[in-house]
């Protein structure tokens, strides 16, 4: 197939259809009816803004969450716009199906309605980048720059994130450190299509630095100081936000996301298919014959997924994985690589090790010979010996992997995340086999599919 | 049995007998007399000194090598001394049965006389530490300085000769790094017994300098930079020669020998036997039974014992050794000790290993993703992902730890020492098995019965 006949097709089932869009556009109405309603009920001074891909009409088929941003005036203070945005966001909520109370920065609204996720965020309405005080305040500030410069390019950044998807480097979240919906668009507003920004993949890392709104001209002050620390931060690209010379809108793009999406850019370009957008399916395979395949040894701790969301599990999961990374090297044992998520309500940590057992004997260094602990350690000992000044002796030690494991939790010489160290050392640990549940990412894990870049 | 009766029972076995000394001092008498029947012909102005453990009645039964040092007058330049030395050295060795040239830092001759090995070594005749101009040229000077202090404390000497020989730490050989004999006499007359000696050995490490001729007193200055060097360099004594302020008597001595001796004393004191002379008799067990108890694996390179002495093959064995640790480590197997030596005729480097097969897969690091190089290493290899910047892909690898070492050795990546490099390469390589001659050695050095302080 080639790739105009690749993109229409991809295009079919990620643009919305008419009746989507009318049920969005009707119930962005909706909601903005109700909001102004509760602003006025209230008499508050407060204007109510859609932000996000909705705003942007950059959402993909059946992907429509509403952002709905209660903008405060500048001189509100920061408590008051906490209190008054948390209160109007639930008097609108209270007209909606159901809602909770989310935290980020400062607290929000968290609604359903109709089926669909509906966020109230309280904020400054902001006009201008020296104004902006809190972290959301900025989105105000993007949709409106998107909106005026994305002149009907709307179905490419569609393209592009759906691409970004399907590859696995879509999200700004601090555990997938990919490409944000917001420098999707900006990369098809500065490249033109989704094709362009494909082909300049590598292009694009060389020049380093991307300014589509011309700051280094206009504020070359600032967005030089903003040039200057990212380059110190070795980001893969400095692209600077349109609406704020202080920020790299890819700050939190990471190497292996960029890295992936230039292979696949590449590959795509090289060979089209649809497969590029949606994962591939299919790719199973049985984690017990890569086992065998590789020679090495899956161990996994697994434990019921604790109440937390992502943002905040994921990087607890990987921090343990590194943990035990640490804890089984010192112990002789050599971690390969590891893998941690969730799945069907399963929190995992998956280590590939070289191998199950370890000898039975080991070797344990002692004190200077010639002190009183030497001599204890001389007594202590069955079979002691010197190595320079200091004493050695042999020592027995657990041997399978599973009971070093226990060990090194028992004795707490694991640095786990904080959130999951508890539910960790009550888990259970399973030795080359998991659950039903789990088989895919065990398989995806051990056979590199997972991160493969010609997977 | 009590510590007299031991030293008694000992004593009578390595006390030389009337018949033994009769016959070494007829021996002397007539080596001295075909020496200066020699020195007359040759028309020298050369002095016979008889030097060693025979000339300071030390020596222990059975083990009565004549050293014979021919001094010559100090004004000698070196290259006549040199020549006319071995020009007499085998003029005096044409009277006995045989004879050959060794070499030091001058060479000598050593023959055979009635069964007795007799080195002829050239020297200067020395008076005093200012006139020292050969490594030789001290023992005369040695030889007189023992034979002035030891006041009849002869057997005290062989008693301490022997326990040093029988705890493995006689000898300041390079291979060894033990006592020298003449260490042995100098403790003697500093401490005035072989069991003052053994109670000292914690004082002697707290006091660590000994200056039993009082250099510090008479040549401060020279004897305070020898005392300030050895410091620095750590000994674990520094015994300043009674005939010479600038030289530690015990450079030679390693913390390793000094510790065996610090405990096996503190053993004796305690709980003395014979074992303690003669080295534990039917110290014999299977290295089979070893490597089941221990789980570990024995590698042993084995090859025809090259034509070179023990001062230059064992530290060439030892240092080989220590590059398979390195290489072997960096491959991911463990080297948990090893052990050189020879024995009937074959020259071996012992490793103990964690394991005898590795993961049939391994990660390899590739170049940075958005180079020529990674762009190479992506096509090259079948799975490739990044980690930061840099490529990495799967790597099948040669599993059996003897196939690692061979495609080492091919690609010289092991640092093997000059000399026997070539032996090593084309010797055989064995795993878990030793042929018979080398099983006790296998044995003594997996069980650690080898070096163990309480063995």
């Amino acid at each position: 197939m080639n790739i105009e006949a690749v993109i229409e097709r991809v295009l079919q089932s990620i643009r919305p259809t008419d009746e989507e869009r009318a049920f969005v556009e009707a119930l962005m109405k909706e909601l903005r009816t109700i909001a102004e309603e509760k602003i006025n009920e209230l008499g508050l001074d407060v204007k109510p803004y859609f932000v996000g891909s909705l705003a942007k009409d950059t959402y993909l088929a059946g992907d429509h969450d509403v952002d709905l941003f209660l903008a405060f005036p500048l001189e509100t203070p920061l408590e008051e716009l906490r209190e008054k945005g948390l209160e109007l966001g639930e008097a609108i909520a209270e007209k909606l199906d159901s809602y909770e109370i989310a935290y980020a920065e400062h607290p929000y609204v968290r609604a359903k309605y109709r089926g669909v996720s509906v966020d109230l965020v309280p904020c400054y309405d902001v006009k201008d980048w020296r104004d902006v005080r809190t972290a959301v305040d900025r989105s105000i500030l993007h949709t409106r720059w998107v909106n005026g410069n994305l002149k009907g390019r709307n179905d490419e950044v569609r393209l592009l994130k759906r691409f970004l998807k399907g590859i696995n480097a879509y999200g700004s979240e601090i555990y997938v450190r990919g490409f944000s919906g917001y420098l999707a668009e900006i990369l098809i507003i500065k490249y033109g299509s989704f094709l362009e920004v494909l082909e300049k993949a590598d292009f694009m890392l060389r020049q380093k630095v991307i300014d589509p709104a011309g700051w280094l001209r206009r504020e070359p002050e600032v967005a030089m100081k903003t040039v200057r620390r990212e380059t110190k931060e070795d980001r893969p690209l400095i692209v600077i936000d349109p609406v704020d010379p202080r920020r790299n809108v890819s700050a939190n793009l990471s190497w292996e996301r960029y890295g992936i999406f230039y292979f696949k850019a590449h590959q795509f370009l090289e060979n089209p298919s649809e497969e590029f957008f949606f994962g591939k399916t299919g790719t199973k395979g049985s984690y017990l014959a890569e086992l065998r395949r590789k020679g090495t040894h899956l161990v996994t701790l697994m434990f019921p997924k604790p109440d937390l969301v992502d943002d905040i599990l994921l990087p607890q999961l990987e921090r343990s994985a590194k943990g035990f990374e640490r804890a089984l090297s010192r112990e002789g044992f050599r971690v390969l690589s590891w893998d941690v998520g969730h799945r069907s309500g399963k929190a995992f940590v998956m280590l590939e090790v070289d191998r199950r057992e370890r000898e039975r004997v080991t070797i344990k260094p002692g004190p200077e010979f010639f002190t009183e602990r030497g001599w204890d350690f001389y007594r202590k000992n069955e079979k002691v010996w010197i190595i320079g000044k200091r004493l050695y002796a042999e020592k027995r030690v657990k041997e399978n992997i599973i009971d070093v494991i226990l060990e090194l939790l028992e004795k707490d010489q694991v640095a786990l995340g904080k959130n999951v160290r508890e539910d960790i050392k009550s888990g259970e640990i399973l030795l080359d086999y998991v659950p039903k549940e789990l088989e895919e990412d065990a398989y995806l894990f051990l056979s590199r599919e997972k991160w493969n870049l010609k997977g």
